[in-house]
């Protein structure tokens, strides 16, 4: 063993001691010595720490499919999605989505197609869910669909600052919700009243699709462009089931939603 | 309008002047009237913040491909690796995983398998990074081979944790990693160092998959997986390439790493 292998291992070596003392709880404490007794205790878990890990399987679609916001965590999620974090994490992912849309090779045929999803991607219904517990509640169509017609919905200032520099690079914008066609008027209205305008075409639910599992429906209807001649360069949603399935986008964009999932 | 919708919007009205004042950078703040105002407006953002944010769309895979940890965010990665957060994230996939695997119906064939990926999966290369770093640096392959050859990096203890249960639901566990042929020894070595072991398989890069995108070459591998006969259940992963492609499983794990991304 020559002088590099030992320099080497003497550093990893007080590295580990050090660093050890350093984060009682880090894994670097894992030494040969205790690492049987170390291997099954879990470590003590504040709810903050417990809900912002819990966020994580959720964001990551490790969760998936859960059904609503554990009790426990509907405090951390009101915190998170009326505070700087959401906005932060939102326009980070538009940074990314812009700096990947600055990439791509526009062909010009009029075909060079971004796809949006909109609730919780292009406009918000935290006030909605701001009075329904932050998705701690059972879900209550009714009520929501009531926040719906209201039409008044506040733009994601993230997404509406993408979705207004695409189409200056060349790009044709879809909308492709799972909103049902009955919904088409009082869903203009509220993307007018939000700041969002020129959309190539705006995708809902029709008849057939009634019951579809989202990644589905919205594959379904990727397909069908893709079809048309579209070039689906980016994609952009909340949920994974509007960015997975087939004829996805080249690049898909996940934006932060802890309030809620759809398969 | 009846009374439930007027006191509807009342108690709308009522909650975005309230919230408003409580959340200064909140979304909800997004009223008609100062709306324009705020649009392009982005919250000043520390570099906690910031870190935090660039975390999520690594971890949700929007910030792909990426080269290295922003010099920025080095001491962020630090803190968040070495410290409970992020034994905290592991443990909530680990839970995500094992609740998973306790409701599939294994066939009992011996073909039910769970994939699992090494590196940053079951074990830890926090402390070769450590000193490296922590992902801020330009990726030398020769000194992190040096620290592969040892075979002592440690075991992720919810990964462990995870690994030692689903033998006893009835998985066979098979290993796919990016390392290769001329690692087996010492990657065998150290699984076993850090309490790994009863493998059904370890499957490592062969002469042929030199130069092959992770994605490509660990699809194609569960393909010949499943071609044998396999059933694969679950896969575990740091990486979204452990996890995307062809031939993947019915659900995949994304465990956190925000020290490297590999395609």
């Amino acid at each position: 063993m020559g002088f590099n292998e030992t320099f080497f291992l003497f550093s990893l070596f007080f590295l580990h001691i050090s660093v050890s003392i350093a984060y009682p709880h880090s894994i670097l404490q894992i030494l040969p010595e205790n690492r049987e007794s170390f291997h099954h205790r879990k470590i003590p878990r504040d709810d903050n720490q417990y809900c912002d890990s819990w966020k994580f399987t959720v964001e990551t679609n490790d969760a998936a499919p859960w059904t609503r916001v554990p009790s426990r965590c509907a405090a951390f999620v009101k915190d998170y999605i009326t505070g700087d974090r959401y906005r932060s994490d939102s326009e980070a992912v538009a940074d990314q989505s812009l700096a990947f849309a600055k990439t791509v090779k526009i062909s010009g045929n009029g075909k060079d197609a971004w796809v949006f999803d909109i609730d919780e991607t292009l406009l918000s219904n935290v006030p909605y869910y701001a009075i329904h517990g932050f998705g701690s509640e059972t879900f209550d169509e009714n009520s929501f669909d009531e926040w719906v017609d209201l039409a008044e919905a506040p733009a994601l200032p993230a997404s509406l600052r993408l979705y207004r520099e695409l189409p200056q690079l060349g790009f044709k914008i879809i909308l492709l919700t799972g909103r049902t066609e009955f919904q088409r008027n009082v869903t203009e209205k509220n993307l007018d009243y939000s700041g969002y305008s020129n959309w190539e075409r705006l995708i809902l639910r029709g008849p057939s699709d009634k019951g579809k599992m989202a990644t589905i429906y919205k594959s379904e209807r990727r397909k069908e462009l893709v079809d048309e001649g579209y070039k689906i360069h980016g994609s952009s949603g909340d949920q994974w089931s509007d960015l997975l399935g087939f004829a996805v986008a080249k690049r898909s964009f996940k934006l932060p939603n802890p309030l809620y999932y759809i398969p």
